[in-house]
Parts: structure tokens; sequence; C-alpha cells
């Protein structure tokens, strides 16, 4: 056997390793027959039967006479990287979730999603710990949460959904521990690998990762200032028959796009009609000035499931989310909740009610809606004068988006700011699509710095 | 068209609707031709070309000119019941965490898997919130867990682990909400649904509901003593292929059984040959009078991943659990732990951490090992006066595995139990071979009772 002949049998079996280690061949499964994979391939059939008999000797195959080859091989742990599209980008969503959170105590990170320390109610939350460490009832500092979680945050949070305008019982509300643990136990309730979801492109780059994970094929519909672009909403639905459409309508994020009622409207008659279930992470509501349409205010928890979370405006330590659907879709998820994490932590949902109930809290949200609107018109202002230009000027919520000069590589962009302990959030980490390359999603609450002006007048130069 | 026409016109159609339902058939995916499904089904083509078209009707299914049949149906969420086997059981690990969480507050629960408020380390855990209150470093109570978890918690652990002859550095553990939210992380990076996974029978139930949740097929290792009968491992080894092993070594629940050094040879002999990942839940450690063997400790960490928490022994309502594994697998692991979860709970880590190294803990918990030893005793001696039998006399753990006179059925006789407000834990929850069905688990911190001695003396007279 000469050296040429054994290089094209090793990448033959190359291939054949390729396909059980990505789980396209699992094990038992019969692999193609000498004669397809020879077809395949373009290799002899020659080449392919010494392949598949070296990888039976190594165990990798075996043989079934008269049946063919079949795998043999244990499976190859999942991970995100192994199931990440073909055309991988290196800063994608689990690049952007690794710097976001792995980010030293001195990094300045005006490209994360969360206000800093100094804008959270943090005396709100001492005072809720030290009415906890007295406590009243015995166990419920060491006993598990009941099945749906605090009854008495869960009253609350009707009595906020109906301010909203969404008529919600207590038991159409499941408490989780965040709107990341909420999305992806509806994931799991109605998701099969390989099923379609649409999201906005951008969108959340978790939201990405989390489909991901899911094996979700996942679509993106343009974000437009008013809500998703209907007319390709419309044209995903017939052609793709996706199982949900995942979207954040008030503050969106990463555009800080306002959903019209004329958008909710059409994107629910069209998902009435194809009977469409609607995701909405509704984890910015308490950011908003002034209330705008919601999803799940015009459905009324018909086909929208709704999720948010206090990570962002009481404390992302205690973490503490929530989901309200429909009674009998609760139950079901209470099930599944159960089954995969046992309990939810009842001690923070305690915390997070005490501080939503502590009078200092409304004055303290209050507060920060001003202070993000007076942060927000600075951002706007300074991008501008390094020549990044924001899609458009949001209401509300913590988020600019912006564009850089010149059709900038962001994602260059980022990488050379994390070499100066500066986290910045690219635009290909919120699109599956690639096309906002030049854009990124600044916080406002971080972004009116000198040290990002210092940054982008020497990246942008 | 005749009555019994349309009958069996109609049979046909429930037999399509529950390959949709049951998620056989997908959407998109082809129905049976007409021939093939006349020769499954017994019916004549003319019955099976009617209820296609019935169906095509509906819209449950559409016909492609020249391609057949096709599934249109939008798909029905996926439920525990629904994944279910067929031959469910009414009194299953579903019913039995129903029950477990959603007792009232006079329920009397000997039937659950926890100790009961006064045993709990409540003064510690009080203390360790009062400190949290004051607090030191800005952020920490309104921030993010960092990627892995507090630092501070995974060394006291490396720590912990290290005394039991366990070399795992701090970056080997990966900290999570709760031993099930581990189990189900590392079924997420490991299983695909359909692959197979051993566990011992009987064993705790909510493995059951979390391998059901997967979709994994469970084939049992029956229980002897000396940890799992390795005759019986072996032969699973070769005929399934499983893709792991998931046990609890020391005070194993449900039956209180000590995995023996040569067992634990024995079993990482098989698993090595096989390469087979072993999963090992020691969540009972600190309820262990003298050290049992580990199959992590013999191994090293190498294929075993081991998981805990302190749900038991310091609080079950700040979630708290870790997973102790390969380097490798632990930055998987916590890839996808931030896409399907976001962070961990901080405020919970520092909490358990407080109380772990709080000098009066482990004079608590030397005192709990004692009280156990006590209440074993007692609830053993009770048992037998009504002629229950313990299956063996556990050494640690709050656990006794007991089998009722007369070969009862134990599910029977806990659902008249739960007519009185008392929890009992049915064997057939902890076995998919059901096998059980006389046994009943025993948290012998509750069941030393009266109420108990007299709910048998009715119900096993």
């Amino acid at each position: 056997m000469d050296s040429e002949t054994r290089t094209r049998t090793e990448q033959v079996m190359d291939i054949v390793r390729a396909r059980i280690d990505r789980r396209v061949l699992t094990p038992g499964a019969a692999l193609p027959s000498v004669r397809a994979m020879a077809a395949a391939t373009g290799f002899s059939k020659s080449t392919v039967v010494e392949a598949y008999d070296r990888l039976a000797a190594d165990g990798a195959i075996r043989s079934r006479p008269g049946a063919g080859f079949f795998v043999s091989a244990p499976l190859a742990p999942l991970t995100l990287d192994r199931i990440a599209p073909a055309a991988e980008r290196e800063v994608d969503p689990v690049w952007m979730l690794r710097q976001s959170l792995s980010y030293g105590a001195g990094a300045f990170t005006p490209g994360c999603g969360w206000l800093p320390a100094d804008w959270m109610p943090e005396a709100q939350v001492r005072k809720a710990l030290r009415h906890a460490a007295r406590g009243d009832a015995e166990g419920t500092l060491t006993g598990y949460a009941s099945r749906l979680g605090s009854l008495p945050l869960r009253t609350l949070l009707a009595r906020r959904l109906e301010d909203q305008g969404l008529a919600a019982a207590p038991d159409q509300i499941l408490l989780t521990e965040s709107s990341t643990q909420a999305l992806d136990l509806v994931s799991r309730f109605l998701l099969e690998p390989g099923d379609t979801v649409l999201v906005d492109d951008p969108c959340y780059f978790n939201f990405l990762a989390l489909l991901r994970a899911h094996r979700a094929h996942v679509v993106g519909i343009p974000m437009t200032p008013q809500g998703p672009d209907t007319a390709a909403f419309a044209a995903a639905l017939a052609r793709h028959r996706p199982r949900f459409y995942l979207t954040n309508s008030a503050n969106h994020n990463p555009t800080g796009a306002t959903l019209w009622a004329v958008t909710a409207h059409h994107i629910l008659t069209l998902a009435e009609a194809h009977d469409l279930v609607v995701i909405e992470d509704d984890i910015f509501a308490d950011f908003e000035h002034s209330p705008a349409p919601r999803l799940a205010t015009f459905d009324g928890l018909d086909r929208v499931i709704r999720i948010g979370s206090f990570s962002k405006s009481v404390t992302a330590a205690m973490r503490c989310g929530h989901i309200a659907a429909r009674p009998d879709w609760i139950e079901a998820l209470a099930d599944l909740r159960v089954a995969t994490a046992m309990s939810g932590n009842p001690l923070s949902a305690g915390l997070v009610h005490a501080v939503l109930t502590d009078g200092g809290f409304r004055r303290h949200i209050e507060g920060v809606r001003t202070r993000l609107a007076r942060a927000r018109a600075a951002t706007i202002a300074r991008l501008r004068r390094h020549g990044i230009e924001p899609w458009l000027e949001p209401t509300g919520g913590p988020f600019v988006w912006g564009r850089l000069p010149d059709g900038r590589d962001a994602a260059k962009v980022a990488r050379a700011a994390l070499t100066e302990g500066i986290v910045l959030a690219p635009g290909n980490v919120f699109s599956a699509s690639g096309i906002w390359g030049d854009y990124m999603r600044f916080n406002v609450a971080m972004s009116d710095d000198d040290r990002l002006s210092a940054f982008f007048a020497r990246a942008l130069r």
C-alpha cells in the first residue's frame, strides 16, 4: 500500500469520524453503503472498503454480516461548539456570554446588559435580607419552595400584570430562576431538535445560544423601528412552519425599538392563522417611561407566553424569573421544572417580594428611568462625536444600537477593546444572519464615559 | 357510507392523530403509504384512503401531488404524561413529585426525602443572612455570579473533596442551583433522545422523571446490599451500550445500601472497558457516619462526574448544588449552563459558604447524624411491629426501605394515606421495572410517629 492510498483511506476515515463526532451518525446507525460512500466522496470503492475495515478494526464501527456497517463508537459529548453552524464565527454569542461573566473586577463593560451596582436598589435588598434573617414562619429559610413558587409573589405579579391590562390569575404564573430558565423550560416544552423558531434580527444574543443548545433552526425576522417586519414574518410563517416566535416587545434588546399597536395586531393575526405560539420576554418592563403595546396584552395569554425577571431592576444575585401562560401549560411546565430542577428558590422569591413592596422601590425605579433618559441622550451625543450613528433614539430601556462609521467590523473592534479590558457587544453576536456586522449595542448606563471615547478615538481613527 | 365504515375510517384517523400527538410523526413527516398503512393496521386500502382524505380536509395532514401525504398539524406541546411509557402507572414519579411539593401545612410527610425544619441549621442560616445584609463588597447583592460560581465556595468544596481522597481543583467544580439541575445539565451534555441510561433498581424517583424528560431509555440494574448487581451491570453494558450510569453510592436512595469497595472496583473496570461515563450523586454525604467507597474517589474524576448539593444538610430554600468533573467537561457544562440559565445564584453560594464555615455547623451535623441513628433504630422497630421488614438496616442516611406484609400494593396504601393527609413513598415510583410494588421508602426523621402507626394499624389490618 503506497502512501497516497493510505492518505485517501484516512480521508474517508476522517469523514466517517467527523460524522460520528457531530452526531450525523449516532451509535447503532448504519453507515452509507460502500457504493453510496464512494459516489458521495469521489473516492474509489476499494478505498472506502479499506477505510471501513480499518474503522472496524479500531472499534469505531462494526460490521453485521449481510447488513453492512454500523456505528459502535460512544457518543461524543454535546458541546455548543460542536452543534454550532458550520460557518462558525469566532466572536459569537457564546464568546459574548463568556466575556460578560468572566471579566475581572477592573473591567469596563459598556457592552454588558445590566446596570452598574450603584444603579441597583441595594438599600432595599439589604433591608429585605435583614427582614428574612429575622424570619417568622419555621422552615421558610430551610425548606423547599411550593410547586409554582411563592404565592405572595405570584399574587403581586398578577396584580402588576393587571395594571398592564393583562388578566392572569396567580395559578397562571410559575416562578423560575430567571427569564433565561423560563425560556429554557418553555423551549423544552415546545421544541424538538430541528424545529424552526423565529427571532428578531437582531435579537438578544443569548436567545441564539439557548436555541442552539436546543438544536433549533433559527430564522431571523428583520426588525423595523415599529417592531418586526410583518411581510417577512408572514413569508417566514408560510415557508418554515415555525414552532414559536420569540421576541421582547418593549425596549427591544438590542435595538431599543418599541412595538407599535398596528404591528402587534398584525403579528397576532398571522400567529392565529398559523397556530403559532409567541414567547414575549418582558425583562425591561420596569425601565419603560410610558407603556408600549405588548403581544401578551393584545392576546390575553391565549397563544402568547410571557416571561420576565427582576435581574435587571431588582437584583441579579437572587435569581427570580417567571412565566405567565395558559393554566394547562403552566401545569405541564411546573411538572417539567420539578423533574429538571426540583424546586424554585423560595428565599429569592421572598426577597424580591420584599423589595417590590418596599415603598422606596417605586421611587428608586423612577429615579433609574430619569437617570437612563439622561444617560441615553449623553451616550448618543458622545457616540455621534465618533461617527457612530444610532439606528433609532429609543424612548426607554438601557440600550442604544449604533452603527460604526465606514462599515467597520464591530467584532474586530470588540476584540481590540478586550485587550484593553473593555467589554463591547459587537452586532454579529445578536444576529443569525450576520447583516449587522458594523453595529454595536451600548449600555447607556456605562457608555457616557471618557474611557470609551479614548478607545474609539484610537480604534476608529 | 354506513356506520361501520365510518367507524373503521375513524379508527384509522385516530391512529394517525395519536402518532402526530406522540410525535411519532412530526410536522412535515410523510405518512405511510396507503398500502403500508392498510397492511399495518389490517384495514382495507379504501378505508385508509377515506381516513387520509378526511384528515386532509381537517387540515391535520396535507397531500403533495405525486408524493403522498404529509403531517401539517402543529406539534402538540411536550408533557411528561405524553412522553411516559405506554403502560403508565397512575402513581408514578411525577405523582410523587407533585405530592412532595404540593402538600398543605398540616400534612404529615414520612415519605418525603428531606429533614424536618427543626433538624436544619436554621440558626446558622439566619446568621449568614444577617452577615449578607451587612455585606462588604459593592454589587455582591445585586450582580450576576461569575461563570463557574463563587470561588470561595468552590475552593471549600475542593478541600472537602480532598478530605474524601478526591483531588479536584476549584476550576473542576461548577456551581449549580441543585443536584437536580446538575444532573439535568450533565444529561443535556451527554444524552440524545433514545439513548440508554443505566440506573439502580430501585433509584431516586426524580432520576426517572428527569430521564423521562430527556426521553432516555432507562434500564434498571438490580440493587444488592453491596451496591448494584455487577453481573447484571455487565450484561446491560453489553446489550444496551448505555450512555451513562447514574447512581448514588453512599446512603443509597431509597435503599440505604452502601457501596462496597469490591463492587466499586468491578463497576469501574466494566465502565472503563465500555467507555461508559458514570454520574455519582453524593447528596447524602453529610449524613454518613464513616466514609464509604465512592466511584468518584476510585476513578479520580476521569470518567466519573460527581454531583451534589446542600439541600438536605444546609438548606433547600437557597438552591446550591455542584458538579465536579474533568476540566474540559466543566468548561463545556459552564457554556451550556450560561446559555440555558444565564448565571448561578451568588447570594445562595455566599450563604451556603457562610454556613459551612460556621463553627456551629460541624457540631450541628454531628448532632443530626446521632439523631438519625436513633430515629433509624426506632423507625425500624416501629415498622416491624406492623409487619414491615427493612430490606437492610442502613448504616447512615435518612432512609429505610421496607417491605409491606403479605405483598400489599404500596401504591394503593399510599393513595389511602393521602386521603388522610399522610404523604408516603410507594416502591413503584422508585423503579422502572415495577418489581418493588410492595416496598415503601421511609424517612426516619419523620417515621417514628404514632400517626404512622395508627394509619398502618388500620391500613394493613
